[in-house]
C-alpha cells in the first residue's frame, strides 16, 4: 500500500520508519528541500497549497495522512475527493481553531477551562471580569510549541497582550493551577475498533515538552479514555489522536487535541508493544490495530536545539537514540531519548542521567 | 556518519531502518534494480566487483558494512584500502572457504563435528572410511539455505553427490544425530567490548530457517558463549557475528559461522532491549553497544515464498510483521513474523496460530 504523508519533519520520518515493515511506501510533500522524511519516501518540494503537486500526492498514494494540524481546509478537501483521507478532514477543522475546539470539548460534556470568545478589544474587560484573573489569552489560530498565548495576570496587561498577539480574535481561558499534565493517546481504526495507550505524564519548559513518562497505572486513565472516546466517536476519526489534560484535584480538564501522531506518545516506539506510528499506520491502512501496553517503566527526553553526543547517550543503560537529522536551531525539536527500565526505581538513575545530558531539570 | 551496505536485501533494509535513529545515512550497492533496500538509501546498481561502483561507495561513506559473506577478497581489500570496513575482511575470508572455516574452529578449540577435505574424487572412498556413514558432503564455497550440499548414505551414492555438486572441491563432514540447532549471535565493540543475545533454538526445513525462538535461560549459553569470543577476538572482529551449533547430548558442535546480522537474530528487533541491526550499527560506528537482554518470551517465524495476508497475521496478539517488500518466489525469504509474549505459555497459541498461517509444522 502507498502512503502519502502531508508534511517531512520528524513526525513523517517515525511514520516511515514504522511502515516499511508493514510493506507500506511512502511519498512526503514538504516544502523544505532538506525535509527530513525526504531520506525514507518519494519526495515532492512545494507548497501544501499547490494543486499540482497535492494531485500528484493523490495520484501516488492509496491513502493520506498528514503530520501537523494547519493542512488548509481547502487542500484537505482537494486531497479527499481523489483518494482516501485520514484523520478525516473534519478533524483538522475542529482543531484548527481554539474555540471551536472546546465547544466542541464542551458539546461532548468533555470538561475544560472556563472560556470564552474575545472578537474585539471591547471584549476584553468583561471577559476578564467574567473569568477571572490570571488568564490566558490565545490566538484562535496558528498556535504551537507555547507560541501565540499569553497569560495576563492583572488588568492593566489586556491591552498589552491584545497587540502583542497581533490584533486577532482570541480564546481567553481562565488560568488554571494544574497538578500535572497528562496526556492520553487513543487509535481508532476504520472499522471503528479502538485503543489506548497509557496516560503519559508530561513536562513543559518555555512552552515546549521536555519530558513525557508513561503512568501505566494512573487512576486517572478510566476518565481520561471515556472523554477521548466520545471524541473519537464524534469525529469519525481514523489513525492516532491525542489530548492534553490538566489534572486539578481528581479532576481533568481537556486543553487541546492533535489528530495525528503526537510528541508526547514517541516513548512507544521501545516503550510499547505496538508503537503510536505503527498503529496510527495500521489504522489508516484498515489493518488490525496492536496491542498499547507498556514494556516496563518507560521514559522519554526531547533533544532541543542541539543533538547531544549519541556516545554519552547510549553509554546510559537502557537508552536509546532518535536523531531525527535536522539541523541544530535554539528550541526546534531534533531528536529524543527514549529510556526503558524494569520498574520505575530502576528508571530513576538513567533518567536523571539523561536530563543531566540534555540540559533538563529532573522531573519529580 | 554515512554508512555503506555491500548487498542490498532484507539484511541491508533492516540495516538501515534501524539506522536512522542513530542519524545514520547510508548508501546501497546491489546488482538489483528493485534491491528491497534501495528506498532507504542511496542507490548503487552494479557488480560487487565493479571497481568504479567500489570507489563511489567508499566516497560515499564514513564506514563500509556488508550484509552477505561472498563479498570478494578483491572488492574487500580494494574498498578497506579507502575506508574502513567492517567487519574485518580476514572474517570473510575465513568462512568462504568451509574447510578453513572449520580448521579456525579447529585451531580456537571450538568442537566441530569430524571432517576432512575431498580434493578429488578418489579421496571420496577413503575419507568415507575414515569418517563413517552417513557423512555430509559440501561444496567448499558458494553453499547458503542449504544449497551446495549433499547428505550421502551409502557408499554406492559417493560418486552420484561427486556429480551433482558439481565435481568442485569438497569438505566432507561426519554426519551428527543432533538434537536441536542452536545460534548465538555476538557483538564486538571497535573497542573490544563485547555483548552476546540470549541462544535461539532454530528449526530448518528444506534447508531454509524456518522459526527461531529465543532460549534466555540456555545453560548451554556459556559454554557457546566462551566459543563465539574465541573467534571474536582471533578475528579481530567489530560487529555481529552468528555462530551455529548444534547440540549432541550436553555439548555443542560448531558447524559455521555468518560475520552480519543473521536471519535466527531477526527476533531481536521487538523482542530484545536492542536490536542485533542496531547494535551492528552501533559496533562499526564505534558507538557503545546496547543491552541484549530478550523483553519475554519471543519467537520469529519466516515468510517463505510468499507473505501471508497482513490482517490474518496482524489480527493474533502480539505479531509484529516484516515484509521486506521483495517479489514472491518459491523458497525466497520475503518477510518474517515475530511474536512476543509475557512467557512461554503465553507464547505458544499465538506461535501455534502463526506457524499454521504460515504452513509450518509447529515446532516442539
Amino acid at each position: 500500500m502507498r502512503v502519502g504523508v502531508l508534511g517531512g519533519g520528524q513526525l513523517a520520518r517515525m511514520l516511515a520508519l514504522a511502515g516499511y515493515p508493514l510493506g507500506l511506501r511512502f511519498t512526503v510533500l514538504d516544502p523544505a528541500p532538506d525535509a527530513c522524511a525526504f531520506p525514507l519516501g518519494e519526495p515532492l518540494v512545494g507548497s501544501y497549497d499547490d494543486r499540482e503537486l497535492l494531485a500528484r500526492l493523490a495520484a501516488a498514494s492509496d491513502v493520506v495522512t498528514y503530520e501537523f494540524e494547519n493542512v488548509s481546509a481547502a487542500s484537505a478537501a482537494f486531497l479527499a475527493e481523489r483518494v482516501p483521507v485520514y484523520p478525516p478532514p473534519q478533524a483538522l477543522a475542529h482543531t484548527q481553531d481554539r474555540l471551536t475546539e472546546k465547544r466542541l470539548f464542551e458539546a461532548l460534556d468533555i470538561p475544560t477551562a472556563a472560556f470564552a470568545p474575545i472578537a474585539g478589544p471591547a471584549d476584553l474587560s468583561p471577559v476578564a471580569a467574567r473569568l477571572g484573573l490570571p488568564l490566558v489569552l490565545k490566538t484562535r489560530t496558528s498556535g504551537y510549541d507555547g507560541k501565540g498565548q499569553r497569560v495576563v495576570r492583572e488588568q492593566a496587561q489586556l491591552a498589552t497582550a491584545w497587540d502583542a498577539l497581533g490584533r486577532v480574535p482570541l480564546l481567553a481561558e481562565q488560568w488554571v493551577p494544574f497538578a500535572r499534565e497528562l496526556s492520553l493517546i487513543a487509535v481508532r481504526g476504520r472499522d471503528g475498533a479502538t485503543v489506548c495507550y497509557p496516560l503519559a505524564k508530561n513536562t513543559h519548559r518555555e512552552g515546549i515538552l521536555r519530558v513525557s513518562i508513561a503512568r501505566p497505572d494512573e487512576p486517572l486513565f478510566a476518565t481520561a479514555r471515556e472523554h477521548v472516546l466520545r471524541l473519537l466517536e464524534r469525529l469519525d476519526y481514523v489513525g492516532v489522536l491525542a489530548v492534553e489534560f490538566f489534572q486539578q484535584g481528581d479532576g481533568l480538564l481537556a486543553n487541546e487535541y492533535a489528530p495525528r501522531v503526537h510528541n508526547s506518545g514517541h516513548w512507544t516506539i521501545e516503550g510499547a508493544q505496538t508503537s503510536q506510528f505503527e498503529n496510527h499506520l495500521r489504522a489508516i491502512a484498515g489493518l488490525p490495530l496492536g496491542a498499547t501496553d507498556a514494556l516496563g517503566a518507560v521514559a522519554m527526553v526531547n533533544c532541543i536545539g542541539a543533538m547531544p553526543a549519541a556516545d554519552a547517550v547510549l553509554a546510559i543503560g537502557g537508552a536509546h537514540l532518535h536523531n531525527y537529522g535536522k539541523a541544530a536551531r535554539p528550541g526546534r525539536k531534533v531528536g529524543h531519548v527514549t529510556l526503558r527500565a524494569a520498574d520505575d526505581a530502576a528508571l530513576r538513575e538513567p533518567l536523571n542521567r539523561v536530563c543531566a545530558l540534555l540540559g533538563e531539570p529532573l522531573p519529580d
